[in-house]
C-alpha cells in the first residue's frame, strides 16, 4: 500500500465524536446568543491583503497565510527584480489575498462595507475557523475555531450586564462552574496616572497578579525591579491588598482614585454593571469578581474588561472579551463603540472532556440497530424503521445479512444503545425483539410500541 | 472616509437573514441525516498539495488555491532558476499546501488516514466550503458550501434506497415539490455495449436528453452527426423512445439488453431499488423516476446514479450523486465501494427564495424588543426579560431611553414581531404592554402571562 496520507501540520481532522462534541459546545453557546437576539454572520476565509495587513502588528504579518495569485503570479517581474526584492515584499507581489487570522478584523471590515444595511446596535456572532502560521505545539493550532459575539453602535452598559449574564448562562448550561472576573480599562488608567506611570501599568498588573504566590514583599520587589519609584509603590500598597467582596474593592477603589476623573469613571461603570446584575436580572450561577490583575487586550480595550476561569480544571482563560471604541476606525468610521467577547472552544472542549461534561444525547447518534437476517426480515425491519424515524428516532439497518457477532460489533462501534432484531419467529408474529445494549434486557414488542418506547 | 474596504471577487459575506436561511437548510438536512445514522466529519480547510495534485484533472489543478509556503518560500532558488522554471512549477516550489476543491478528495484521505479508527460500513456527512479559482460569474463562486453524505464500505443496495428516502424527506420538509431521478452507469455500459459503440456513450446520453425539444428525427441525426453509425441508431430506437412507468421501462430494457450481463445487472439492482422502496418503506412524496439520460459522474460512478431536479422552479439539478468503486484507490486503498450524494446549497437557497417556503420561524430572531423608557423601567424589564428568556423566548431590551420613534424602528429594522412597553403606568401595575407588531393590537400582562403566550 502506498504512503498513509497525511494533513498539514498544525491542522485537525474532526471525527465523528469529537464533532458531536463540537456541535454540542456550539449549538449550546448559540441557543444563548440567539436568546439575546444575537445573530449569526459569515465572512468569507480569503480576505484582501490590504485589508489584513497591518492590522496584527510585524509579527501577525507574518502569520498570515498568503494566497498565491491565479495564473501568471510572476506579473512579468524579471529574474532580477526577483533576486533583488525581499522575501516578504515578494510575497506582497505574488499574493493579493491572505487567510482570515482572527474574526475581528473580518467583522470591523463587514461593519464598515454593509454600514448602510445594518441597523444599529448591531449584535453578531460569527463561529469560523482561523488560520495562524504559527509553529505548531500542544494546544495551539494553525487552524482553530473562533466563536465571537459584538455588539457595535452603542456605549449602553446594558450590553456588559448581558454579556455576563450569557457566559453565565452558557457555563450553566454546561454544568461546569466558572469564575467570572470583571475589570475596567479605566480603573487601570487611573491607577497610572495616580502614581505617574502609565508607561508601567503591564508591570503592575503582572506583579499584582503574583500577590498570592511571592507575598507582599514579593510584589514590591518585582515593581522596584521593574522601575517603578519607591513613592507610587507605596501608593500601589492598598490596591495590591485589596481584598473582601467587590462591594468593599469598589468602596476602597473610589476612595483611592479620588483624584483621577478617569478611574472614578471606570469604578462607577463597574458599579453600575454589578448593580444591575443583582437587583434586574435574576439571580447568576457562576460568581462575578472584580478582578484589578486583569489586563487583557489593554491596548485595544477602552472600558470593561472581561475573563472566565474554569474552577474544576487548571486551564488558561477559556472566555474573554471587553468595551472598544475603534473598531472600525482602521477602515475610515470613526468612533463606533462596541463591547464583544469570545468563547474559546478548543479549550472549553478540553474542560467538558476532563469533567465527562457532555450529555449523552449530545454524542449518541444512531438510537437502534436493526439486525439484518435476509431479505424478508430486512423488508419488515424497514417498515418499522420508517415509522421510528416518523417520530423522530434515529435508526439504521445492517445493510447484509452477514453473521450475528459482525452486525453486533457494528452497534458496539458505533455505541448504538438498542438493537432490534426480526428472525423468522419474530416475523411470524409482526413483533420486533429489543435488546438494550447496556442491561442486556429483551423485550418483544410491535413497531407502534417501539415508537412510544423509544421516541 | 477611505475607501470602502471589499471581498476578494467570488467571495460573499453572509448577513444575518441569508445566514438564518443557510442554516435553516442546513439544520434541515442535518435533521434528516442523523435519522440514518450519518454522523458529521470536519476535514482542514488546508490540505498537503500531494493529497490535491492530479485529482481533478489539468484544469482542476489550476484551480486549486496555492498556499504560499511561510518564511523563505524561495528556498534559495536563484534568480536564474526562478526565471527558467515554468509558472506552473514555481507555484509547486512555493507552495505545500492547497485549499480544498471539494469534499470528496478530502474525505477519501481521511478514510484512509483513519481506516484503523471506522467502523465499516462508515456513514459520514460534511458540510463545509471549497474554493476553486474559477472565473466568478453569476451563481458561481469561487467559495461555496458542499454538503455531501457518504456510505463508505458496503455494495448493498439498501443505501441506494435509504437515499432516496433521505433526499424525499428532506424536500419534503423544506415543501419543494421535486423529481428524483435514477439511473444505473451500468445499464448505460450495456446501451454502449450492445451497440459496439463504448465511447460515444456521452454523446448518446445527450442526444436523447433532446427528445423533447428536437423529435426523434432530431435525436437520429444529432447522433449520426457524432458519429454513431445508421445501424447502431437503429437499435438505439426502442430506448430513445422508451416512455412509460419505471414499470414499463425496466421491463422494455430487459428486452433491449438480453445479450449484456452488464446491462441487465444495472436493471435488476435498478428494479431491486424500486421494488424495495414500494414494499416496505412507506410512501414517498415525490416521484422516482428512471431517466436513461442522467449521465452525471460517467468515469466516476459504477452503479446507480442519481439527481433531483426542482418541479417549480426553472433551475438544475439541485441534488445529485450515485455509486462508486473506487473512492479511495488514489491513496493505495483499492477496492472499497461506497455510494454519495451530494446536496446543493446554493441552488436549494434560491429555490427555498423563489417559491418562499422559508418557515417564520427560520428567520425570526428576535421575538419580543422591551422598549428602554429610563433607569427603572429597564430594570423591571430586565426581570419580564429574564422570565422569558429562562424560558426560552428570544428577547432584546433597548439600550437606551431614547425617543421611541428610534426604538421602534429597530423593531422594524429588524423585523421583532412583540414590542413591550413598559412606562410610568405599567411600572405602577407591574404589567408589561404587549404590542402586535403585525396586527397592531396591544394588551396589558404580567411576566408569567407573557411567558405562557410568546413561550
Amino acid at each position: 500500500m502506498a504512503q498513509k496520507p497525511s494533513i498539514p501540520k498544525g491542522t485537525r481532522d474532526f471525527s465523528p465524536v469529537e464533532m458531536a462534541k463540537r456541535n454540542y459546545i456550539f449549538n449550546s453557546i448559540k441557543e444563548v446568543f440567539a436568546l439575546y437576539g444575537f445573530q449569526q454572520i459569515e465572512t468569507p476565509a480569503m480576505e484582501n491583503l490590504s485589508t489584513l495587513m497591518g492590522k496584527y502588528g510585524e509579527e501577525g504579518d507574518k502569520l498570515l497565510f498568503k494566497i498565491l495569485n491565479s495564473g501568471d503570479f510572476l506579473h512579468g517581474m524579471t529574474a532580477d527584480e526577483v533576486a533583488n526584492t525581499s522575501t516578504l515584499k515578494l510575497a506582497a507581489k505574488f499574493c493579493e489575498k491572505g487567510l482570515r487570522y482572527d474574526l475581528t478584523v473580518p467583522f470591523a471590515r463587514y461593519v464598515v462595507q454593509h454600514r448602510e444595511e445594518l441597523a444599529l446596535p448591531f449584535k453578531r456572532y460569527q463561529i469560523q475557523p482561523v488560520w495562524r502560521a504559527d509553529r505548531p505545539q500542544k494546544g495551539r493550532y494553525r487552524e482553530f475555531y473562533q466563536c465571537d459575539a459584538d455588539v457595535v453602535g452603542s456605549d449602553s452598559l446594558l450590553y456588559e450586564v448581558e454579556i455576563i449574564q450569557m457566559i453565565d448562562a452558557v457555563f450553566t448550561k454546561f454544568g461546569a462552574r466558572v469564575c467570572i472576573k470583571v475589570n475596567n480599562r479605566k480603573i487601570l488608567s487611573g491607577i497610572a496616572e495616580m502614581i505617574g506611570q502609565a508607561d508601567k501599568i503591564v508591570d503592575i498588573t503582572v506583579a499584582m497578579d503574583k500577590l498570592d504566590k511571592i507575598g507582599l514583599a514579593g510584589v514590591n520587589a518585582e515593581l522596584a525591579g521593574a522601575g517603578v519609584p519607591a513613592e507610587a509603590i507605596e501608593k500601589l500598597q492598598p490596591i495590591i491588598e485589596l481584598r473582601g467582596t467587590n462591594e468593599e474593592k469598589l468602596a476602597t477603589m473610589k476612595e483611592v482614585l479620588k483624584d483621577s476623573e478617569t478611574g472614578l469613571k471606570g469604578v462607577e461603570e463597574l458599579e453600575w454593571i454589578l448593580n444591575t446584575l443583582k437587583v434586574s436580572a435574576g439571580v447568576l450561577k457562576n460568581e462575578v469578581e472584580l478582578d484589578l490583575t486583569l489586563a487583557r487586550g489593554l491596548n485595544y480595550y477602552t472600558g470593561a474588561i472581561f475573563e472566565v476561569k474554569a474552577l474544576d480544571v487548571e486551564i488558561g482563560s477559556i472566555t474573554g472579551g471587553g468595551r472598544y471604541d475603534n473598531l472600525t476606525g482602521i477602515f475610515g468610521m470613526p468612533g463606533l463603540s462596541g463591547v464583544g467577547f469570545s468563547f474559546g472552544a478548543d479549550r472549553i472542549f478540553d474542560v467538558l472532556n476532563q469533567l465527562n461534561l457532555y450529555p449523552k444525547e449530545a454524542v449518541e447518534t444512531t438510537k437502534v440497530l436493526f439486525v439484518n437476517f435476509g431479505e424478508k426480515e430486512m423488508q419488515f425491519c424497514m417498515g418499522a424503521a420508517a415509522q421510528l424515524r416518523a417520530a423522530g428516532v434515529s435508526v439504521e439497518i445492517y445493510p447484509d445479512s452477514v453473521k450475528m457477532k459482525k452486525q453486533m460489533s457494528y452497534a458496539n462501534a458505533k455505541a448504538i444503545p438498542f438493537v432490534a432484531i426480526v428472525g423468522e419467529t419474530e416475523l411470524a408474529e409482526g413483533k420486533v425483539n429489543v435488546k438494550n445494549m447496556m442491561t442486556g434486557e429483551q423485550s418483544l414488542m410491535t413497531a407502534e410500541e417501539m415508537v412510544k418506547q423509544l421516541a
